[in-house]
């Protein structure tokens, strides 16, 4: 069985509150880890979700504000601790880097696995092969230069059993077949489609401290799971507009406008102890959309593939 | 009534569990607040404790290791996120300057108050004076450059009010009279020890990743109470002595051995979930010592005034 699950470590935005730590959020796809924004606390929170720090093999940092970035030292050195020799890369936008490289070093540590810093534009990148999936960044609209991330899985094959069987076609080859498109048979050349049906990758965005722009709406389009900031309610739009954060009902409306399948609203000001109201502002702006309102330590699958 | 209490923020060492926090203490001295060694999570600690941080007017670092200095950005950020004007003052050993001033100046943020950054000489500092006691530190042997910290209030007297009476000094002239020593009231000269009697300063000692050494021995001298880590049992004696911790019997004797009259126990390797050991150890070689094991979010009373 795969597992492609997101698990939230925290849903604070500046401000933590007692049942909100700052923002942390990982995604698990399979044997791949990849961290999004780690707040400070993200260390304690992976224990509290039962991940150790092993489990994560890239983090991804959308801007250089501390709640999002100021548990990147602690997970740094908890790897060093742990003995772990695999390197983690670090991806930021490149105008944080001076934040980034500080946060790498903040404190003295013997580091036992290289840490890779990589830097992108503020722009619409292109797609980083990280194995199973590729990670791509495009820019967000916040007070600090900004980008959101997202991950797809490449479209595939799947093959069906019955059809592999009645072709012929032996067990070793039939890796080949699925990857090249076609493969000879005792002579006869059997072509993939013949034998299996296109699988659609899956996909996934996180989309953090922006307004409403052309690059989360990049991010989102079509994805199976999207996490996505929603701050503030309807009555601080014009607070939300000014510095630089969407509301539940805008993320909401991304996520419906984009066509995205499941949509996680995280990253909530602590002037609403209760989440209710996000729900319903967020349901009434995208009546049947799939939405989910994060609590710390939840865990939220990635929808099945379609 | 006069609060002098320790709030303990969180007991673990290096390895955060779920149960223990990073480290993080602070000592509420009336209207003082000092908040020794913030690791990672103090902030969000601060307010399971109840403490707004505009309670911390100084910071006292031991050591540039990460448990014990990760939450000094957040502390400081979240000052100049709730807009205090007030300056605070970070006492750290001088060798960890660098290591601080990148922790000040972490991520961006916009400060609303002076962030005072004070070293000190690995040695036996001359107090300064932070108002209502006074502050001094103390060299420790760790691997990495450390101090202790030692608060005294200095001794004072205490008025008799029967005595003032009968001496017909009047109200306004009391404070000068126990300040200054002696006062003219009608022609005649009253001295201070007619109408008062000596008052013993309180005092607290922070002594936290050493070995036992004459530091944490100068720093825990008298004093009313002792915060001193307790990292191992007995088991690890030799790894104590090996990377510069103390294990509960060697704390134990430190405060008995140096009469202090509370000792609270503190910063617990991960490999202990359970610290009734650490208790039953203590207790064995300090009989009759006052001794607390510490828990996250305890709040432990400077004894009353001898």
């Amino acid at each position: 069985m795969s597992t492609r699950q997101l698990v939230v470590l925290g849903t604070a935005s500046q401000v933590p509150t007692r049942t909100r730590n700052h923002n942390g959020h990982v995604l698990l796809w399979d044997e791949l880890g990849i961290l999004f924004d780690p707040g400070e606390g993200t260390q304690r929170q992976l224990t509290h979700a039962g991940l150790p720090v092993s489990r994560i093999d890239h983090v991804c940092i959308t801007h250089a504000h501390g709640d999002h970035c100021l548990g990147l030292p602690g997970v740094l050195q908890r790897r060093a601790l742990d003995g772990l020799s695999a390197p983690v890369t670090v991806h930021h936008p490149r105008p944080a880097a001076d934040t980034i490289a500080r946060l790498r070093d903040a404190t003295p540590y013997e580091a036992t696995a290289p840490v890779v810093l990589r830097g992108v534009e503020l722009a619409s990148t292109a797609p980083l092969d990280l194995g199973p999936v590729t990670l791509r960044a495009a820019p967000l609209e916040h007070g600090e230069p900004a980008v959101g991330w997202r991950i797809d899985e490449p479209d595939g094959w799947r093959a069906d059993p019955e059809l592999l069987a009645a072709a012929r076609v032996p067990g070793p080859l039939r890796r080949e077949l699925l990857r090249e498109g076609r493969v000879e048979v005792d002579g006869r050349m059997v072509r993939r489609e013949e034998v299996a049906v296109p699988r659609p990758g899956q996909s996934m965005a996180f989309v953090m401290d922006t307004r409403d722009c052309d690059g989360a709406r990049e991010l989102a389009a079509g994805v199976d799971l999207l996490v996505i900031e929603a701050t503030f309610l309807d009555d601080q739009r014009a607070l939300a507009e000014e510095v630089g954060h969407l509301t539940a009902t805008q993320a909401a409306r991304i996520g419906a406008e984009c066509g995205a399948r499941r949509v996680v609203l995280t990253h909530f000001s602590q002037r609403y102890p209760d989440l209710t109201e996000h729900l319903a502002q967020a349901r009434a702006a995208a009546p049947g959309l799939d939405i989910h309102v994060a609590a710390d330590l939840d865990r939220v699958d990635v929808p099945p593939r379609r």
